[in-house]
């Protein structure tokens, strides 16, 4: 029977544990790799957490559905979950050693940032001194630090998702500010995302190697997702029309007979075919192209 | 004679000479400082040291004339600098153990990002892959990641300088990645600049406790700041005045008899028949109010 993974829910605590296992006293130093996810896990996470164990001595799962990603009109109130759920595929996957479960990651009760919290504890700044604030700061002490991939989040899935990418790149940035690991691994199912977060990393200097892990698909092509389960039976076929078109497009492009507008309107046409509504179909600047 | 810190250029250096000092084999793990400046030290930055000393057990010294503060209409190619005269005043000062003197950080030299730079070396992608780039990333692959702190990067100095803000917090993020400190010192005449980096550490989770250190001042009570030293004559003059009119506020403010208005007049009045020409005078949100 494998180990229980350990279920931390405090950011103190789960950075704490972090050191105290990457460093522990009389051993070498073990690294560290993070999956981040947003629960209601399948097979694709679990492919992400297999992957993180060739990378690194210790892996951490967190499961957090980010407020900071969805915007009013999306599906924040209905995004699948089942902690328990998860916990129990995570105990079974074996060698998860953490489960980071936090609340609220943007609450920071009545703080304004100028006592840092965390591993500090000791207030520095005088009671008088700490509430002078500007006139500026009179619009509250919420979160209000976002980091912008200003090129690639713009297009594509960024055209109808206006505040996903700073979203995402934003809470990764904190969940790599807590957890401190060595590694993390993103599926590539969401490949705008991937590439936004090896962007960023370069630009700002973490600490922290990307990996970007395979699609894992649904014997029937569909690439698994944590919504797919809200998928009703007429809608699944229509979801599976974007593979199929993808493997058409592919074949046309390894085939060289096809122009790139081509094998877009082909994409376009098999979705639109089966039903789908089309947000984009772009093409990629160089591969796949053709004379 | 103090031991002459050491110089450290590169960023993958700087990490590995971080990691090697706090967690050395066999001691306890030691804790260090960051002071972050752009060079040409004057007794200001020297009071800065002397706080972070009071704070950890090493002590780092980061020299880097930013460029993604400044607009093109500001002053980065005038700005003074004098790496001889900063170090021999580093060694002199005493108790700083590396300056880091980075070249260009916003350089990524064909770096797209996919692969991490810095503590890995070892390519993970795919050469074909790797160049697979969506039509976004057509744009280049030039720094494009910033961090915003929307609310406190507006006003005040934020008015006159664009981009200043964001250029700071991303360029404090690259610093705190790359030397990895447990605390930073800021000095308090940047009030704005310290304020929105206190923002930033709690609302991206960084693990840096900030601190906020006093002024300090010429003899005759001018700010002291690297910028001085283009002030000639008659301007030393006109830069005083913001020293006596914040004075005659405070006094004001204290005696309780005047409207933030009449403070806020005197403000402008004293500074503006001293000849100074004034970007802005705002009262504080709640210091200095009165009936």
């Amino acid at each position: 029977m494998e180990k229980q993974p350990e279920v931390i829910r405090d950011k103190a605590c789960m950075r704490a544990w972090s050191r105290r296992l990457r460093f522990e006293e009389g051993k070498e130093k073990r690294s560290l790799a993070l999956v981040p996810t947003m629960g209601f896990l399948h097979e694709g996470h679990l492919s992400l957490i297999r992957e993180a164990r060739a990378y690194a001595d210790l892996t951490v799962v967190s499961i957090y559905v980010n407020p900071g990603q969805f915007s009013p009109s999306e599906d924040l109130a209905s995004y699948p979950s089942d902690l328990r759920g998860d916990l129990r595929k995570l105990s079974e996957v074996g060698g998860v050693d953490a489960v980071f479960c936090p609340g609220n990651l943007y609450d920071y009760g009545s703080s304004d940032g100028v006592v840092n919290e965390g591993v500090f504890a000791a207030p520095t700044v005088p009671a008088e001194e700490a509430k002078a604030s500007s006139c500026l700061e009179d619009g509250g002490s919420g979160h209000e630090s976002w980091i912008r991939v200003e090129s690639l989040e713009r297009g594509l899935c960024g055209k109808s998702r206006p505040v996903f990418f700073r979203g995402v790149a934003t809470v990764v940035a904190k969940l790599f500010n807590i957890v401190e690991p060595d590694v993390a691994i993103f599926g590539k199912k969401d490949y705008q995302q991937w590439r936004l977060i090896c962007r960023m990393v370069r630009d700002l200097d973490f600490a922290v190697k990307i990996i970007g892990s395979e699609i894992v698909r649904e014997v029937d092509g569909l690439a698994m997702s944590s919504r797919n389960v809200r998928l009703l039976h007429g809608e699944r076929d229509k979801a599976l029309s974007i593979y199929k078109a993808l493997s058409e497009a592919k074949s046309a492009g390894l085939n060289g007979q096809s122009t790139c507008q081509e094998i877009k309107d082909l994409v376009v046409q098999t979705v639109s075919k089966a039903g789908g509504k089309i947000d984009y179909a772009e093409q990629a600047g160089s591969a796949y192209r053709s004379g």
